[in-house]
């Protein structure tokens, strides 16, 4: 008889733990067991409690290559239809905001395009976005609805989104966000809309199971307070977890808000108040910050890392892949931006893609290399977790863990990130 | 008898040739011919001159994919041993420059890793970041010297530098940066090194076989123009190539030396002068913009973009892949940020990473796609030129052709890009 311990063992790894306070968490010459797809033991290879091969019917050598967490993306808006790219086009050829509004660009051009789109063809264009990631090391990922603005079309996003989860074999997690623009047909009744929002589409989507938070764009151009208000209300009354996009181009005290109703995060952030600190700091809700759209707009402003460290509030960093302010398809390359952009350290930056990510999704068994957590892992081909920051660009995962089972390298899907 | 015209045609392809004064060269519902390794007929499909299946051993459909001349990168230090990762590390944790060089960082760093690497280690260390950027579309590539700073080192970084190119299948051409930095056993003997490096070093790996080309760094704290005019000198003697760093950090006059001199091209370029812009202009110098190094290094003063484009000199986007400065393992990310960054159109950036690029190199039988050019080409999981620079990361490549021949796509490489 053969009986061994774990399902499989990954020996001689540099691991990036992002448990206890050592930094990374590092474990030089390490190993790590994953059974029934949980991590089963983490150490030190001279800590192993007998002879590797005998321990486990998969026994792997990484040859000294980093292991770290899963990524985790925690904020995405990777279900739409079309893209923007002509629009970028245009607007590098010299249009302006308002001819560039004018000829149907902006959010209402996703909107339209997403509202065009059959739930096949928005799963056909989704998917090889959600490939990207995975490639890059992210097998959870929150996706949130918001190009529809009505319920017919939030509903197929927010179906696609868990479509992709299931077909992919990665956790999504969704987001309601049907306070991201006002709809055209709705223009001079916002009040009406909002109504719509919180008692008809909310509920809705939430008795369909479809909505594991709810989110809204709380801004000069988006939403107001009072506005925002009333969909946490109607989140807490459904028992659901709230966050908000808040403080990116002003600064509205949406922080203090989402706080208020200990919400999950508030994400952007680069007008935060000392007061919106305090606030999210007392209620422990996470600060995403999202480095892509602060580079796609050319924004100047930073968000206020220094405040955030001081005052012990955990940040985290997504990609916000979205077709209008943050076509980015690398949730790595964000964590460098992170660093390059904002001045993160490599560590702050890499644990606001893992153990601070997955906190920001309420998600507390995955983000860190410790025995009990979800075997999402990847091994990476590159020794030192400052190398994921520092190299720009680039194929860097070697190998891909999702529940302790390796994600097999995929064919590059033959459809465009956009065409259908 | 079964007697086909052409090895391959692909067909249903949207074409940007970059041949032509249409934007982007964009032939759409096109299709093109592949025969000895060279593009034998590029045109629309409706004027394929016979029924595509008889015309071609190999027939394919690509669906509207965007096809476009496989990329060029003009400039990079590709070729180095180790990384300085930890000196990101170092700098986003509070280190001065003066307590990174006091530590043995900066280029001494890069010096020291590269002089005490073998061939084979150098090889292996250099070899995935190749991978990574023909992964990416990239099949013809410069690679300098100049990490060495002494003839074995310099040889043997030119040597891998051909390795890369035999060993891939891809174009290498080298450049000779003897002049990239003073090193430290000449600190007070300037002017023997610059001696070494014209009288010595360079004549005998010029008569290796071992320079395409011959660059220097006219800095401030590089070289001055008196010790670049006279590697340009013996440049010009073995019949050589010249090209330069110029202009980076201050005007030196470097462009109007190199354009002087006929130079291939002038790079960095962020504070050229009007006269420099002139004499680039007269001489047909190409200028060629690094992005990577701009964002890397957060500077804030531009390239005179506007004036480069007025006095009609063609520009040219490279990595400039390097450990210090650009550790940027993607072509296409580049043209992305001279977008974001400095404002070009996406067709620019684009001619800037096919067409101009093989002319910042002195190629003319490649970088545009029409009859008798090389078959080097790539089909995207795009449909529009512009989506190339907009989708930031992702890998969007998803077939590569060298000299007519698909390229297999390797495995990922178990190595670290730097770990040897
Ligand atoms: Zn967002
Ligand atoms: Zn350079």
């Amino acid at each position: 008889m053969n009986e061994t311990r774990w399902d499989r063992l990954l020996l001689n790894a540099n691991l990036a733990t992002f448990a206890g306070d050592a930094p990374y968490g590092l474990v030089e010459h390490g190993a790590i067991a994953l059974h029934h797809g949980r991590i089963a033991w983490v150490g030190r290879m001279d800590t192993l409690p007998d002879a590797p091969d005998a321990l486990a019917a998969v026994v792997e050598s990484l040859d000294g290559a980093l292991v770290t967490p899963a990524l985790v993306d925690c904020h995405t808006h990777l279900v739409f239809g079309g893209d923007r790219a002509h629009e970028f086009e245009l607007r590098l050829n010299g249009a302006s905001y308002e001819q560039i509004a004018h000829a149907g660009g902006g959010i209402a051009s996703s909107v339209n395009a997403t509202r065009a789109a059959s739930e096949e063809q928005l799963f056909a264009q989704s998917l090889p976005r959600a490939q990207a990631l995975l490639a890059d090391g992210v097998t959870t990922l929150e996706i949130k609805s918001g190009y529809g603005l009505e319920l017919e079309t939030e509903r197929r996003m927010l179906r696609v989104a868990r479509r992709l989860g299931r077909e992919l074999g990665i956790s999504v997690r969704t987001s309601f966000l049907g306070l991201h623009a006002l709809p055209p047909e709705f223009r001079d009744r916002r009040g009406d809309y909002v109504s719509l929002v919180c008692d008809a589409m909310l509920p809705a989507l939430a008795a369909e199971g479809l909505v594991d938070a709810v989110d809204a764009f709380c801004e000069g151009i988006g939403f107001n307070r009072e506005e925002t208000r009333r969909v946490f209300e109607r989140a807490k009354q459904l028992g659901l977890p709230v966050k908000l996009h808040a403080e990116q181009l002003s600064d509205q005290g949406g922080a203090a808000l989402v706080a208020e109703y200990r919400g999950l995060s508030a994400d952007h952030l680069e007008h935060l108040s000392e007061a919106g600190i305090e606030a999210m700091a007392s209620a422990g809700t996470v600060a995403v910050l999202l480095p892509g759209a602060f580079y796609a707009l050319r924004e100047t402003k930073l968000p206020p890392v220094a405040a955030l460290r001081e005052q012990r509030v955990p940040i985290a960093i997504a990609t916000d892949c979205n077709p209008g302010t943050s076509p980015l398809l690398s949730l790595r390359l964000a964590a460098g931006m992170a660093c390059t952009l904002f001045r993160l350290t490599p560590e702050e930056a890499l644990r606001g893609v893992t153990a601070n990510a997955a906190r920001a999704l309420g998600l507390h068994d995955r983000g860190t290399l410790a025995a009990g957590q979800r075997a999402d892992l990847v091994a990476w081909n590159v020794r030192q977790p400052a190398e994921l920051c520092y190299w720009i660009g680039g194929g860097l995962a070697r190998r891909v863990y999702v529940a302790g089972e390796l994600v097999s390298r995929r064919k590059p899907s033959r459809r465009s990130p956009s065409a259908s």
